[in-house]
Order: C-alpha cells, then sequence, then structure tokens
C-alpha cells in the first residue's frame, strides 16, 4: 500500500480568491481535512474554507487543550501543548500509514509564526510531508492599508506584541517599517511602545484584513476597544522613490 | 465610457501554481498586459506568465532606461527613473482613460519592494488602481528551505544587500530570523556582515526559488559563483517551540 503525503496548506489572509491554485486544487479534491480550533469553536481556518472541501471529506478537528488560560511562561503550557502535538502527529501519522493524503489547513502562511510547524517538525521524519506557502497575514494587511509597506532599501522588522515592552519599543525605534502582530490582550503594550518609539502616529490597525470584516483604522483613531488577536499593526517604510 | 481599471497583479515566487486564484483569472482573462524588464530582454514576469494569458492580448513592455548602470546614489540617477515612471503612468492612465482593464504583472508581492510602487503611487489619485497581494520572494524562499523561519516571539529582520556592510552586520546581529533579499553584486559584503554578526554558518542561499532552477545551499558550501540579484538569503529563528 502506498504511503499518503501530509499537506500543510497555507490558506492566506482569509480571502479564499487569494489562496493559490494549487491550495484550491488540493481543497476541492481532499479525503482528510485536519484543522486547529479551540475547543467548541469553529475554528478560523475551517471557516475559511467553507463551502470549498467536499462533502464527503473526513474532518479532524485537533482541539487545542489550553490557549491563553496559561501563560506561555508556565512549564506546565509547554508540557500540555507539546503533548497535544503529539497526540496531533500520531492521528496524522496513522492515517498517512493507511495510504491517505491529509490535507492540514493552515492560516497565513505555514512556516511564519504557525501552529502547523509544531506537526511538521515531529512528521517530517516519519511521513511524507509537503509544505505549500501562501499570501501572509501581514501582506493581507498592508495591501488592505492601500500604501506600500517598504521602498528601496527600508528595514523591515517583524515584531510579536507578545515581547516585553521594552524590547518592542527598543525595535520599533530602530527600524523603517514596522508590522507588529499577536495583539489582542497586549494591545495597550504594543500602543506605549509605539508612543516611547515615536512611530504612534504613524501606525495604522488591520481587523480581518482580507475578510468580509475587514477594518483599517488609523491607530490614533482606533480608541481603547478590545481588538482581535489576529490584529495587525502597520507602520509603512519611507523609503527612496524615484 | 466606462474608466478601465489597473490591477497590480502580484504573480508570487514564480511558480504559476503559486499565484492567487484571483490572479490568475485577471491573468487569463486579460486585454491588456503590461510588465517591467530591462531592455532586449523577455522579463522574469513575463517569464513567469508564459502560456496563461490570451493571445490577442495588447502586451505593453515597460523597459528601464537603466538598472545597474548608474549608482541608486547618483541624482541622474532618480531624474532618469522618475521620468520613466512618469511616461508608465501615462500610458496606463491613457488605456483606462478608453475604457481598458490592464493588468500589471508584479513579481513576488505588489507592496513589498515592488517597481509597481512606483506607478501605484502616481496613478492612484489619476485612475481606479486594484493591488492583488501575492506570496512573497521570501515567503518561497523560507519553504524552499524545508524548515520555518520563525517560533514563538522570534523578531524578523529583512534586509536589502544594497545597505552599508555596517549597517547589515549591525542589523543581523540584533535579530532572531533573518532574510536578507537584493543579493547580486552585494553577495561578498552580506557574506562579511553574516561573519561579522555571528549568522554565517546559519545561513542559506536559496536561489530561483519555487522555480524550475531552484537551488538551496548552506552559504557557506555556495563558494564564491555569481549568484543572481534576485536571490534570497535566509537564517531560520529558534524560538519557543512545544
Amino acid at each position: 500500500m502506498n504511503v499518503g503525503t501530509i499537506y500543510g496548506v497555507g490558506l492566506g489572509p482569509g480571502d479564499p480568491d487569494l489562496m493559490s491554485v494549487k491550495a484550491d486544487r488540493l481543497l476541492r479534491g481532499a479525503r482528510n481535512v485536519a484543522y486547529f480550533r479551540k475547543a467548541g469553536r469553529t475554528g478560523q481556518a475551517r471557516k475559511i474554507v467553507n463551502g470549498m472541501i467536499p462533502a464527503e471529506a473526513m474532518e479532524i478537528p485537533m482541539e487545542y487543550p489550553v490557549t491563553t488560560e496559561i501563560p506561555v511562561t508556565d512549564p506546565r503550557y509547554n508540557a500540555l501543548l507539546a503533548a497535544f502535538y503529539e497526540d496531533c502527529t500520531q492521528r496524522l501519522k496513522a492515517l498517512s500509514d493507511n495510504g491517505e493524503d491529509v490535507v492540514v489547513l493552515c492560516e497565513g502562511d505555514p512556516f511564519f509564526y504557525g501552529s502547523f510547524m509544531h506537526l511538521y517538525s515531529r512528521l517530517r521524519e516519519r511521513a511524507p510531508v509537503e509544505v505549500v506557502p501562501a499570501i501572509t497575514g501581514m501582506s493581507g494587511a498592508w495591501t488592505a492599508t492601500g500604501d506600500p509597506i517598504t521602498w528601496g532599501d527600508d528595514v523591515l522588522t517583524v515584531l510579536m506584541g507578545t515581547l516585553p515592552e521594552e524590547a518592542l519599543a527598543t525595535r520599533m525605534a530602530q527600524t523603517d517599517a514596522l508590522v507588529v502582530m499577536k495583539i489582542g490582550r497586549n494591545f495597550d503594550k504594543v500602543k506605549r511602545a509605539l508612543k516611547t518609539a515615536g512611530l504612534y502616529d504613524r501606525a495604522w490597525l488591520v481587523e480581518y484584513a482580507q475578510m468580509p470584516d475587514q477594518a483599517v483604522t488609523k491607530l490614533s483613531e482606533a480608541g481603547d476597544k478590545v481588538t482581535p488577536y489576529f490584529s495587525i499593526i502597520i507602520v509603512h517604510g519611507q523609503g527612496r522613490r524615484p
């Protein structure tokens, strides 16, 4: 019997029209579709492909044992997640051993801050794995602002809002163009860091980039409302432009 | 008469299978296709779409008056390029005024260090323009290495090889994950900077990512051969992984 391939398929920022031709083809022909989700939720990745995967495809939801209930610095967080990823790996490997191809849905680009990487690193020595790159969430976000992110020799820095405030502010002050991801409960800290770095007035908040609820707001006009974890903050470069 | 839309269509890293569904549809239905190229060359963007655009489509090659013959610091460089971009803008606007949609081919993602941005900034107040994001060349490159680029809280820095050596080395030493673009004649300088920053032994050279000639080499084993301008150097992040 042949061994099946596990495809880590990047879905891009959220608009099915922005998926790659290859991702579209793999989804529409899928026999097994796996995806991460928070317990009791549909899951963002699964939502994006609604209506695209065959009705008869087997779905394999992989439910995080913990998301924000335990801080990532707690040793229990790592232990719980490691056990979870190992369990998912074994489920996918069992399908592959039975000759079944599996499509694993990945928001954005699979190798760019994604959860699939934790399966990939465990699966790569044990089963055939193929990764399909995709448009990153940040490309979706800077396109939504209607302004290019980088010009000429601009330096681009990508920061996670989970970093300490001082580290954020220091790195923000050194870059030409900036992307900040994982905002959510880090929103106030990220705003303070942007002010310290002198970038607050040039920053844009993009919520639900390339999705039906897309909202693009000057950060200084965004108020203090809670913003989704997957919001992205953009500061455009000002580099050389003939 | 209706006014036509000018579409800046990202083609992604080079594999037509990695174009977005939207880009694929726009290309296959295009009546007018514009693209940049060096005088006397086919142009990389035009090569990527070979066989995809209708035979009856009008092609609008836009030939750079200068590429590397004059240093970018020379004031004549800016003047020549500005006149060129203004001329291209007028050609595309004339088509739009006549009710014609135009697809402008963009390698990678249009808003990420692209030439189309110089038309976009001139056209946006004068004609309807729409930008279709795409998989960046760097996503194509890190996927080609078979290893994720960023984990957990990793900081990603994107640098152009055109920066001064000291600036390169300083910024390389401060980041977790690194992408260096615009290598070409900057190859030796970039390698020296990577050595100064202590990253040389972890660096990968990706040539022709996601194209038929794709080559992935440890930089330390790449030798001193000339590498194409659009090569990309990758240093993977080492962040948190449960």
